[in-house]
């Protein structure tokens, strides 16, 4: 796949598989990149790294600066601090005290391999090293890194992912109103997928009234990929998901299935899918791709 | 001690109490400015924040400021973010899975009130809080807060204060070389406070030559430092430290008392301030300060 001549995902896939490649091999890089870790620390960075996830938010910024008439590879550096934060949630959101998963993608969690202590440490070590890339290897002026840096770090923060996941833990096992789910999944979700569209955007240099009409779609794809993702929980096999599959019920999580049912959540997972094409419907960018891409979100089995 | 007239910190006390308390009421408004946080996570972070601390990174990097012949309240958003980054990686390390410490100052540490899973978050959001504390609030141009986000980003990352903790936890109970002693001090105790130093410096436009003298200097008081805490583990009680004395013999940690013993460890500590001194001595910044607060590190009782 990697040789395609262009970013069209529709063809032979509904998932640019090709650019996940890239960003594997990227990801790589900026790991073997950091010199002298103690070896303990590289192979946990390694192990949660090569974790044959979609890379679908590294995906997303690609796509969103191709949509945008520029190159894709300008903006991988930015693409895997993104990532890099992502797995540091997983770690993190793994951990015993958290949601105690023993399996991710099929492969054991940090802990479960390293320990706790090491996993704790790895996810910390990533979110720093998120922030590194971008300062190191980002081709961009300052004040462009700088807005990059600001979008990652208040998507990652107390009031964005970190929030979500206080609300997620709080509100486990308790009644959530409708607008507390829809926050904790705008937080927890939607920021950091919004982030990496708003990244490529930045980096493409889109005007205001393109970026706002990217920030609706991403926000739109975001609560439906947290919606999709909740309801493969429920339907799909662990086989399929690698995850241990009913886990959401079993800890008595707060989803849109949980609140909705499964029917009701898939409608409004297509809604949201909807109003993300509808949001770049009136926009002069490539939008094929990111179409497809939203589109793919409601077809996806893992 | 707010209203003095000037930052000499020799004429009352051996330390720059009013600079520890307008750090102190910085950090309060920069975590007051973190709007719409889920109530839990703002009580955590208040919680670790007003912790009691001498805040020995942030009053370092004003009074580098400040020797440097610039207003060291230039440098309070910078000085706040790298206290943002300390107390983060002290409520993870106090974690059971790491140091599993009850105490920290005299006060349950975070984990023991709020629980494991908010504290490893809250220390998640205080780290990415310290990155937009300064993409926000310093005053400065693009690439001045660059350099400022490198500084505090290598010195937390896998490289820097990662790297160091997890050579700890991982020799915890094993015999270690006097060299990985020594990188596991440089890299978990003296790269931030050599971090404190040089984002000093650089908000003040220091030169090139001024810059690698200070660097030694911190890194000199940064050893210093941590040999200090060791030694202090040993020797104070609880009720001084306000953390679980001995601790460290216990677990079976390494430090400069269990490599060298005590008496020796203390001449290291002050061979290593006599370097950082003679470092700054050739040049020419009003070094009293720094001398000053090099000295007290000897004198310190907590």
């Amino acid at each position: 796949m990697a040789n395609k001549k262009n970013l069209n995902i529709n063809n032979e896939s509904s998932y640019p598989d090709h650019l996940a490649a890239i960003v594997d091999r990227n990801l790589l890089f900026y790991v073997n990149a950091c010199k002298n870790l103690p070896a303990i620390l590289k192979k946990s960075i390694l192990y949660s790294i090569k974790n044959g996830g979609k890379r679908f938010r590294p995906v997303l910024c690609l796509l969103t600066v191709s949509s945008l008439g520029k190159n894709y590879g300008d903006a991988l550096p930015a693409a895997c601090a993104i990532e890099f934060i992502h797995t540091y949630s997983l770690i993190h959101d793994d951990l015993p005290s958290i949601d105690n998963d023993d399996f991710r993608r099929g492969k054991l969690t940090c802990h479960k391999v390293f320990g706790e202590d090491i996993a704790i440490l790895t996810g910390d070590a990533l979110f720093a090293e998120a922030f590194n890339i971008i300062i190191k290897y980002q081709a961009a002026s300052p004040d462009i890194k700088i807005r990059l840096l600001e979008e990652i770090a208040v998507a990652s923060g107390a009031e964005g992912m970190v929030a979500g996941q206080v609300i997620d833990v709080f509100y486990t096992g308790k009644k959530i109103s409708k607008k507390m789910l829809d926050l904790m999944h705008d937080k927890k979700t939607a920021k950091l997928i919004t982030a990496s569209v708003r990244c490529g955007a930045i980096i493409a240099g889109a005007d205001e009234n393109i970026m706002e009409k990217l920030t609706v779609y991403a926000n739109c794809i975001g609560l439906a990929f947290q919606i999709t993702d909740d309801i493969l929980d429920i339907e799909a096999g662990s086989e399929v998901t690698g995850k241990t599959a009913g886990k959401d019920a079993v800890q008595n999580k707060n989803t849109f299935p949980s609140m909705y049912g499964i029917k009701k959540s898939r409608e409004i997972a297509e809604q949201k899918i909807k109003e993300a094409c509808h949001a770049i419907s009136g926009i002069d960018i490539k939008k094929e791709n990111l179409v497809n891409l939203a589109e793919f979100i409601l077809k996806r089995k893992k």
